[in-house]
C-alpha cells in the first residue's frame, strides 16, 4: 500500500541543479520579510528602502516567467520542481518557513520548525490559519504515501493550547485509515513536549486521473 | 450583543501615522515574493540579486526592533497597531495578500482577494492551508463582533471544489450561534459565483481575562 513520496529536501535538488545563489537570495528575502514587520512605521530607512527595492525589482523584471508558466500540468509534472516553490516547504519560496519532512514509519511523516513574527496571529502565538497550514501540509504528504495524486477534502483542527512563536514545533502526521478512495489522516503539533494542536482530515484522489504510471 | 470591531483598513492608519513610504516598501516586497517563485533556478540575475539584498538587509539592520518588542500585551494592546503586521490582513506584512474586511450585517464580515503563485498548493490552486488561513481570519473577525478577546478553538474546512489562483475570491463569515462563552461561526469562499470551500468553527474567550473596559 505504501509508495515512495518525494519529500521536501530543503533545496538539495535546487542546489544540485545550480541554484545555490537563488537559494541564498530566497533566504535573504525570508530575512527581509521578518525585518519588514519589525520596523517602526516612520523608520528613517524607508525612503532609501523603497529606492533600493525598486532597483532589485528592475533587475528581476526581465528574468521572471509569466504566471502561467509556473503552473505545472497536474498529472505530468506532479513530482516536478514546483514543490521547491511551495508556500510551506519550498526552499525557494520566501513565505515558507521552510520545512523538510522525513518519513516516520510506513505512512507517516515528521518535521520540525520555528515560526517568527511574520506568522503572528494573537500576540506571541502562531496565527490559527498557519497552524492549519502546517498541519494540512504534513498530513497531505502522509496521504501522499498512499496515493500519488490527492487533494484535501476536509480538515478539522483542534486548537488545544497556544501554539507559540519563536519555539521549536514538532509536527507529526500519519495515515489512520484507508477506505476505498478515502485516506483518513491525523496530525499534531507539539511544543515543549505538549500537544498544542491536533487535526484529522480526509484526502481523496481527483475523479479524472490517468492510469498509474509507477 | 454586537460590538464594534476594528477591521483591517488596508493601511489607512499606517498612512495617517506617516508610514506611507513603509507601506510602499511592503508592496514592493510583496512583488519581490511573487518574482522569487517565478525565476529559473539558474537565473543569471542571482549573484547580483544576492549582493543587492545584502545591502537592503544592511540598511535595515540598525532599524529593526527586537522580536520581543513586537509582541504586544494581549489585553492592553489588543487593538493596537500590530494588526497592520498580520500575515493575512496586514498591509505592512508582505506575506499578507492583504485583505480589507467590511461589515456584512450585524455579526458578519466580508472581503475579497486574489492570490498568486506564492500561495500555490496543487497546480493552479490555492494551498489547502491558505484556504483555511483566509477562512480562519475572516471568521475570527466575525467572532470578534461578539467578544473583544477570542481564540479559535476548533475549525473544520470542507474543500468542495478547487480554489483557483489568479481569480477573485469572495470571502464571507458570520456568527451562527452564541452559547454562553461559545461563539459558533460559519464561513465560505466563492469563486466565479460558486461556493468552493466552506467552514465552521468555534471561538472562545481566554479563561483569564480582565474585566471589560469598553
Amino acid at each position: 500500500m505504501t509508495r515512495q513520496v518525494a519529500l521536501p529536501d530543503g533545496g538539495e535538488k535546487v542546489r544540485a541543479a545550480g541554484g545555490e545563489k537563488l537559494l541564498e537570495a530566497a533566504g535573504q528575502v525570508r530575512e527581509l520579510l521578518d525585518a519588514m514587520v519589525r520596523l517602526d512605521v516612520r523608520t528613517p530607512a524607508a525612503p532609501e528602502l523603497v529606492e533600493r527595492l525598486d532597483e532589485v525589482l528592475e533587475l528581476l523584471r526581465v528574468e521572471i516567467a509569466p504566471e502561467s508558466a509556473m503552473v505545472p500540468d497536474l498529472f505530468k509534472d506532479r513530482k516536478g520542481d514546483y514543490m521547491d516553490r511551495s508556500p510551506v516547504s519550498g526552499a525557494l519560496n520566501p513565505m515558507a518557513p521552510p520545512v523538510s519532512l522525513r518519513m516516520d514509519g510506513e505512512n507517516g511523516v515528521r518535521t520540525s520548525t520555528r515560526l517568527g513574527l511574520p506568522y503572528q496571529g494573537p500576540p506571541g502565538r502562531v496565527h490559527g490559519g498557519w497552524v492549519a497550514t502546517l498541519l494540512d501540509h504534513v498530513m497531505g504528504f502522509a496521504a501522499g504515501t498512499v496515493d500519488q495524486w490527492i487533494f484535501t477534502r476536509s480538515l478539522t483542527v483542534d486548537y488545544d493550547h497556544a501554539v507559540p512563536l519563536f519555539e521549536e514545533l514538532e509536527l507529526t502526521a500519519w495515515v489512520e485509515e484507508i477506505d476505498g478512495r478515502k485516506i483518513w489522516v491525523r496530525g499534531q503539533i507539539e511544543a515543549g513536549g505538549k500537544v498544542v494542536a491536533q487535526a484529522r482530515g480526509l484526502w481523496l484522489p481527483p475523479r479524472n486521473r490517468p492510469a498509474p504510471q509507477d
